[in-house]
């Protein structure tokens, strides 16, 4: 739907093809969810105002990387690319105008301009309202700003989107029936979900600002001496000469041979992450060049690429190709695409809403694709090399479910991290909840499993000398003073990375359904229970893959309540039984990890490798838990190239007949990643 | 100056006249501050920008009502009432478009649209970028945030001003030379600083919520019996039938008999002040006839009257004028007209940004000047009665200053309520750091010592049976269990209020100087003392009147550094005297309130009374501080009326001779406040 005249530059043009082979396979919906006619366009407080009535029992979700918030309505939703969360406005790393409703529709505005959405919570002054509300003489007086203001809003049956300083506006509507065919259509228009080599699902540490090549050394000596997987070997900040701004060139007072480096850590197995941002300081080489093709205004008088003109692209692009991704280095963390934050300590750093790009556009749009854009430069050389690769990034924005990145943040809340893995199922973006240090030994555990259990697994040990396990407390593990149960600590850790390896084919499998059917492998549970009200609302809980639920222990909590929707589940640990439709009360110790099977799944775990190679060939167990009727399928390919995308993969089909398993394997793949070992019953 | 076509509806159209031959007494300045061809206009995002550049070494005050901020070179400001601060983005009960530069000029946009401020934070991408900024190979590394962004941001000599939305844009620019005198003339030509009654400068109680007749008699009685002045006792939402939306109806349940129980308390010497919000109930009488003259959207469901309408304010300001103020009911209490707070734990519950008025505005543009137009709608009442009166309000604007309020808040940081007594001296307003429960006997008494050095002394009850000093723990207090102590501390309560009854002659007379020259009763430090480089950071000191600094400690801190400026001071609890130009440790207890006088200062104290009343006649003892050769003026009129405004005062010349003082009185004032008692010499 398009009212007035839209901006010349839209989101979309920056969008991949869509998945239309896969869209066509989606099931057909032959009529509008709903009557179109219902939005309303006009001119408001200088933009555009949309509205529409929405049903009385209708639920929104979405809205990109909501942090603190989950189900919608009632909310004002300020859309705004930002670092910081500031209270609760609607700002984020990955805020996007695009919700999901309930009702198995979902509506996406294409723009990059401020956009606010009223979700049925400005209720019109009207009949009902003179007519409904008797006066309540001798009403509860409330005696606190909580009971004032906790849950009080004026509740409507409308939504109105307002987008902020534009002439037009364009919607996108998309259809269902249910909530993940709105998602699964979504994703698939985007050009279908990222597909990270198999590597970028094992472990990831980044080391110390600080460290040079020797103490890198020692990490990663470190990880295979212990017998902990490690996959990817990040370094942060200081590696380049100038970080604030950026020269990309290695500091040579730290690493004296950079090639040599990158091709000792590449020999151990390792796959190189550099951290980068993308405002550039005048030593670096390419300053003179990027500065003719860049925002008039500086961040930290660094030079802002402007990434959407081809020069800018080129530029920037070719000089990463040269010195990075062609010497070796297999990965890069892009930070600070996000806006400033506005917290009270700091101070806004990013380019300002009036910054003017070559490219015709302004600050308020760029800022909101800035991260977007900048991410696609850089996987794009991946994409040339027919490498694949994944990114840690600080910014997304619409459409961005065919690059393979993870958003992290600076903010650290457990329980926000939790929700963000839920909420990043209605965003087509994934979601890293990175361990860094922590007060105490279980939110130490537990937030690694939460980060075994999520999209990207990462250790940032940034500001950190030893990995947390062995001393959590920043300043104890700067004097590398050791915690005297760091053995068993270690052990822990080791034990679930090892789970992480093991999980790798289910993973990689449920993340080639994100690929060819847009399906997130991380899920709300609403979206996979829609019809079941006590979910409606639960967003500490959510499926990985098709058959497990997670349900992490936030903030050292040894108890919880869990809710199962419909359906037997087992404890991942135990084995024990629950029978859905209801919530429970479960204690876990440190040793227990909160994921639960579904009944009647085969779950393939494999034997833990430390490190993935492109020779590298799983051992695979099957797992049976009750008594599974349904092909479980595995997706099998070189897992280091594009390939996949031209036809060469496999599905491995794995079946159980009630006493014995088979696996069958289908496709254009000559190689093999899997080798089906075993087929054990876990539970029955 | 104006540029392109500005709003229909701008804020200045709601201003009182400047009071002119004030203005004409300022120091003449014959030419413009700086040059106005420096403001460069053009149309950017959908608004008007404005831009000057500015001298790398000013710095820059004001926007209102800041809670978290004080010199704000360096930061962005966005313009938007709200009643958090969220974060560090500009948001405030006052936030105001409106910055004083030290070079002494002030710049203003006359605008109720979103205003963002650059206060030479964004630097551009020119010449001195890419030659001054060397590779700083070896730099520091951060490791962590703080380090990162704490000070971090693109220094520039420029100053952006985007106005959101709107075809135009005036800006005012007021002229100095200094500081000070761009701030009196602000508060001049916005039409003179507020008087408020003797009585409104004494101390006020709100008593808890759901009190009845007989509990609010409870707390009354409890003042006079135990000899702690208290002239102003404040009504919270209980008193009417229904509160969320209001009623503005008496609740019989709990107030039978309203007219009577107002009479008891004038009767008992209190001024009754009625706390309400201005969204209407539908059962209210002024539902039917409001409703017709209201915004599109609701507030809780409550009409949302339209002030800009004459039959708006008629109908709102007859019913109040008939039912209240006729009665006797003194001032109000004027709640939630600041907008939503965007806490996480709340939703937005105001008007929406794209509500309509039947004026013609928009719910940008009303909720900037929300609550600058209900408290003058409520103010006039008592003006056309010929009343004084001063009201507790949630939210006001530019060119508040002749309105007779004092803002407060539902944040509670003792720090944020200290600076924001500072900040109110750029503002044209008066701040309310009222105290409410605390967590300990430092805090409770260090807060009252703020709330006696402010424009409005409060202690807000609302949640609390008991006053705070008898439990401050908000559940014991329900329990009414009173603490250990609560004898001592119910002492240094009642000899604090004795103090602020004290000082009336003193803060009265400022407060004439507000009305009479601009000059704001609060004041920062670097108001006073523009030159001296040590004050211009200072945000926890501040001047009261033209003697006193006030020097709060925060948090319990029984030590804090003080700067004294030029001049000698003297601690106002031991005499001891301190040469200024230097920062000094001080150690003061609980028993000492943290008032400094500067030397060759007469300090007017008069001999505390209960409550003042028309009859009134306050004994004052001059104290004399060094070897005054000065006069100084105390201000003199009925207290209780408007006729001052009409030439019924008195000055009071005090003046010292170095062995006697002697007191001349002037004007046409035929009553008397005060009666010159005694002369006092406290140190020399």
């Amino acid at each position: 739907m398009v009212y007035g005249t839209p901006e010349k530059y839209l989101p979309s043009e920056l969008k991949e093809k869509p998945m239309a082979e896969a869209l066509s396979r989606l099931k057909l919906v032959d009529s509008p969810p709903f009557d179109f006619n219902r939005i309303q366009f006009r001119k408001a407080n200088g933009g555009i105002l949309a509205e529409m009535d929405v049903d009385s029992t209708e639920r929104f979700y979405g809205f990109g990387m909501q942090t603190n918030t989950f189900e919608q309505r009632g909310m004002r939703r300020e859309i705004r690319l930002n670092s910081k969360v500031t209270g609760n406005l609607g700002l984020g790393h990955a805020s996007m105008p695009f919700y999901i409703s309930s009702k198995g529709y979902g509506v996406l505005v294409n723009t990059s301009r401020y956009t606010t959405f009223y979700m049925a919570s400005k209720g019109k002054l009207d009949e009902r309202v003179s007519k409904g509300m008797a006066s309540q003489d001798g009403q509860k007086i409330a005696l606190s700003t909580v009971e004032l203001y906790g849950k009080k809003y004026t509740p409507s049956n409308e939504v109105s989107i307002l987008v902020s300083g534009t002439e037009g506006v364009e919607l996108y509507v998309f259809a269902g029936p249910q909530m993940k065919d709105v998602v699964q259509r979504y994703n698939l228009f985007s050009g279908g979900g990222a597909l990270p080599p198999l590597w970028g699902l094992g472990f990831k540490y980044r080391a110390k600002a600080t460290f040079n090549e020797e103490q890198v050394g020692e990490i990663t000596r470190y990880f295979r001496e212990k017998n902990i997987p490690c996959d990817m070997l990040g370094l942060e900040p200081g590696w380049q000469t100038t970080s604030y701004p950026c020269s990309f060139v290695w500091n040579k007072k730290n690493f004296p041979d950079a090639d040599a480096f990158i091709n000792r850590i590449n020999a151990q197995g390792y796959k190189l992450n550099l951290w980068e941002h993308a405002y550039t300081h005048p030593s670096s080489p390419i300053f003179d060049s990027i500065a003719r093709h860049a925002a008039d205004y500086t961040v930290w008088s660094g030079a802002v690429p402007d990434f959407l003109t081809q020069e800018g692209q080129r530029i920037f692009g070719d000089y990463h190709e040269a010195n990075f991704v062609k010497k070796g280095v297999a990965a890069f963390k892009l930070d600070e695409s996000d806006g400033a934050n506005y917290e009270l300590a700091h101070r806004e750093w990013s380019f300002p809403d009036i910054a003017q790009f070559p490219s015709g556009i302004d600050g308020v749009q760029m800022r909101q694709v800035y991260g977007h854009l900048y991410n696609k430069t850089l996987l794009d050389l991946y994409r040339k090399h027919n490498k694949r690769t994944i990114f840690d990034v600080r910014a997304s924005y619409l459409f961005a479910s065919p690059y393979a990145t993870a958003l992290y943040s600076d903010m650290y809340g457990h329980g926000d991290f939790v929700r963000m893995i839920a909420n990043s199922g209605f965003s087509g973006v994934n979601w890293s909840p990175e361990l860094r240090e922590t007060s105490n030994e279980a939110d130490l555990i537990r937030r690694l499993q939460t980060i075994t259990m999520s999209a990207h697994m990462v250790v940032n040990g940034w500001y950190l000398d030893l990995p947390p396990w062995l001393q959590f407390n920043i300043q104890k593990n700067a004097e590398r003073k050791l915690l005297p149960n760091h053995v068993q600590l270690e052990d822990k850790a080791r034990a679930l990375v090892n789970l992480r390896m093991s999980l790798l084919p289910y993973l990689y499998s449920a993340f080639a359904k994100y690929h060819f059917e847009g399906l997130p492998p991380f899920r709300p549970l609403v979206m996979d229970y829609p019809a079941d009200k006590n979910v409606w609302r639960i967003d500490d809980q959510y499926m990985m893959g098709e058959s497990i639920l997670c349900a992490p222990f936030i903030d050292s909590a040894s108890t919880r309540t869990i809710y199962f929707p419909e359906g037997t589940w087992y404890d991942f640990n135990t084995h024990k039984k629950y029978e859905g439709g209801k919530a429970y009360t479960v204690s876990m110790s440190l040793d227990e990890v909160p994921m639960f099977i579904k009944a009647n799944t085969i779950l393939p775990l494999a034997k833990p490798e430390a490190y993935i190679t492109p020779e590298t060939v799983l051992s695979v167990t099957c797992h049976v838990y009750g008594k599974p009727t349904e092909t479980i399928r595995l997706f099998e390919d070189d897992s280091f190239t594009h390939d996949y995308t031209r036809g060469a993969f496999n599905w491995i089909n794995l079946t159980w007949n009630g006493k014995k398993g088979k696996a069958e394997r289908n496709g254009n793949y000559r190689g093999k990643i899997y080798e089906i070992k075993e087929w054990k019953v876990v539970a029955d």
